[in-house]
């Protein structure tokens, strides 16, 4: 991940400018926060769980906020900045690299494309592009839908009209059916005082090549991380995708489906109906989801899975017989 | 509530105009229905179930329609009318005094607002605003959005595209995410020999300070009340509140979350994606309720619930691994 | 079923252009694809499960699609052309007979309509119409909406705004709420070697008298056959129709219920909030579905169910108090 092209970055700034309660020995300038896995010397980044200790041990970041319990899983070259709340901390900081990532100003420079600037894609009427889009060739872009500034769209795609798209990379033959909502901020804040602080949401989405999304589906953006919805996967009617979900290639999941934030879906997996996936889980590969279900643990390649909670299929069924 | 501002109102009228059927002693002159709380002398209410007894005890309306067994919870100032089908006559008398408020005709007064009229609002392109619209300073209303006569929106409010809002009052600091449907007639009707007679819904939304409401949202105004949302409450995508469902403060709903009509939810309470709520249920303050959970019995403060239908989360577990 | 009117129709083929890989005995013309219902003797139809054995009986197509097993149901006028795939075969003959019926290119037809072409019909602002659109008197249509070519709307009836209505047949006196998307292709294709192979479309949706849709519902046309609801059905917010569903007059279907593709649901039927139905399913008359159910199997005549999987309201009291 280089320059985040959606959202204004300010900084550099000095660590003791981030963290003006603690002292640290040397003037670091830190250029930006990232994730665990993108983050390089000059970053923050953050580890907020055990969950995500094997990404940890491989971090290039120098500076890192954490937990005095996290702190033992960092590795020689990144430093513990041990906070009382990871998140509010966070929060607090990416705020300050991207001051207005944490709330969806409409895209005031949408304007009716001109031909000359996009002269192989077809327009439905009313049709609202901002600054800096690009959209390629052979694409089909629905009447009254909008594709708000830095969008990039690939070639042979079909946008449904009555869509919003932003913050969003898109692949090649995509097909983006009526209604969507695509690349807005996540749910995702801290209660504070009876104040809700929002947090910054400076991911993307990015749907690969071949992807299709149904009707009046909404995916949210990724908080610090990315959206992302594999090759080839493609889904139904009214999906709810949360922030920094990622979903593999080849996947089928069916209406009404929703997944809370930040889980990570393998290849080929299927999902019925109205299933619901939990936050911050692993579904392995090859795994089907039956219709309905709810799903609130990791789940192995090739399980087959049904039920709330969802459980193996052979459970399932002696438990509706018991 | 002073004047319905939303829905043109006739009347006043007689109670034998009403009521052909029934003979009234006097020549009572009826100005208007209201429920139980907000009725005075000269309105009508009604009182349909042992749910609202306490509400019934300090009504101020001098006439009630009400059935044969709930009448004696009415205080000595408000005199029963008793019939049959209390839900079918409050029908028939609300659209005697709101003939037009049964069905959701688009507001044909719709114009792009002019510069002068609104000079510090930002618009987004093609937003449409009807007659006596309010709407305070340096709100951003997003392209395409359509804002239904009479709405108020408050000062620092972003609404998303795509939205539509009807028969609102929303506060300051409100945020609408795009594509919602806000004010919209709730699924009342009556099924009478294969026709459906529709319920008037002559209440409003009302969206307190500082509320935010995720993309794809449906709200619907109230039947008789009003539908409220508090102070400071989150919605996250594709949520669903029906008619007359009034939620407290700082409260947190996950994505695709649906409420059957006229629950009261209280203050704090978090509810987990795809949870859903039956209708008419008091959930107290404080209350956690599991993603996927369905709720089908009035829950106390500080209730920690999960299942279908929720049960105590220690129950719960424990039917789970059995 | 005459001519499609919403899908452009190559042939008739001769049988062999079909099945190049089968050798037939004569020079067979085929003039379309069709159900088994409404396959003429010049029409190819399909079989492809004993479900629909009673129709097979009495279909007066020559010839049909379908497998060793279930060949011996056809009658003697009709002549097994057996495969190993059913559905890919369907799907590839569908596919030459309506080479763009599997993706929904946006109409770029649309225009503004002409006060002249639709005197008796009241339009919002910036309502966009396809070509050969016929709309009865005093049908209102909301700003934003789009209706595309072709597509027929009774007299008396309301489309909200913001509402897209492709490939649809509507009733009289039937009510639409804004936002709804209607008559798009559903969810079906047939994954292949790393990509899916999209099922082409070219059933209608039929809306029929007196029905009303909430706010921002999803309901796909169907693929071979039509998506078809039923006079004086009423939908709440969020639904989700899939294709080929067909449901029966007078039902009462709650918020953010789905349905996956197929199933026949009967007349008098109410569903509550959240509740989903399977894909080729059989949902009886006068059936109450409970809210949140989630229903696997077909159900008789005036059964009351609830539960996940769905169970007769007896037993699923009896399991909850267990």
């Amino acid at each position: 991940m280089s320059k985040n092209i959606f959202f204004k970055q300010e900084g550099p700034f000095l660590l003791n400018e981030i963290f003006s309660s603690i002292q640290f020995k040397k003037k670091i300038k830190i250029f930006d926060i990232k994730p665990l896995e993108e983050a390089k010397n000059i970053d923050l980044t953050f580890l907020e769980s055990v969950k995500y200790i094997d990404s940890a041990k491989f971090t290039k970041a120098s500076y890192c906020i954490t937990s005095e319990m996290l702190k033992k899983y960092l590795p020689k070259n990144c430093e513990p900045i041990v906070v009382k709340n990871i998140l509010f901390e966070l929060c607090k900081v990416t705020k300050k690299f991207y001051p207005s990532a944490d709330l969806d100003s409409p895209d005031t420079s949408l304007k009716i494309p001109k031909k000359s600037s996009y002269s192989k894609v077809k327009f439905g009427n009313n049709v609202l592009v901002g600054k800096n889009c690009k959209i390629g060739k052979n694409t089909i872009i629905g009447s009254n839908t909008i594709i708000e500034h830095d969008v990039l769209i690939g070639d042979n795609c079909i946008v449904g009209p009555q869509a919003v798209i932003r913050n969003s990379l898109i692949g090649n033959n995509v097909v983006i059916q009526d209604g969507c909502k695509i690349g807005l901020k996540g749910f995702g804040f801290i209660p504070l005082k009876g104040k809700n602080i929002r947090f910054p949401h400076i991911g993307k989405v990015i749907l690969k090549n071949n992807v299709e999304i149904g009707a009046n589906c909404t995916i949210d953006r990724g908080s610090i991380n990315d959206t992302v919805i594999g090759e080839n996967t493609f889904l139904d009617n009214q999906v709810h995708i949360a922030h920094n979900i990622r979903i593999g290639s080849n996947c089928m999941i069916a209406g009404q489906v929703g997944f809370a934030g930040s889980s990570v879906i393998g290849d080929s997996v299927s999902i019925g109906g109205q299933a619901g996936v939990s936050g911050h889980l692993k579904i392995g590969n090859n795994v089907k989801i039956g219709g309905g279900s709810g799903v609130i643990k990791d789940i192995k390649d090739g399980s087959v899975v049904m039920g709330y909670p969802a459980v193996s299929l052979k459970d399932f069924i002696r438990n509706s017989n018991k």
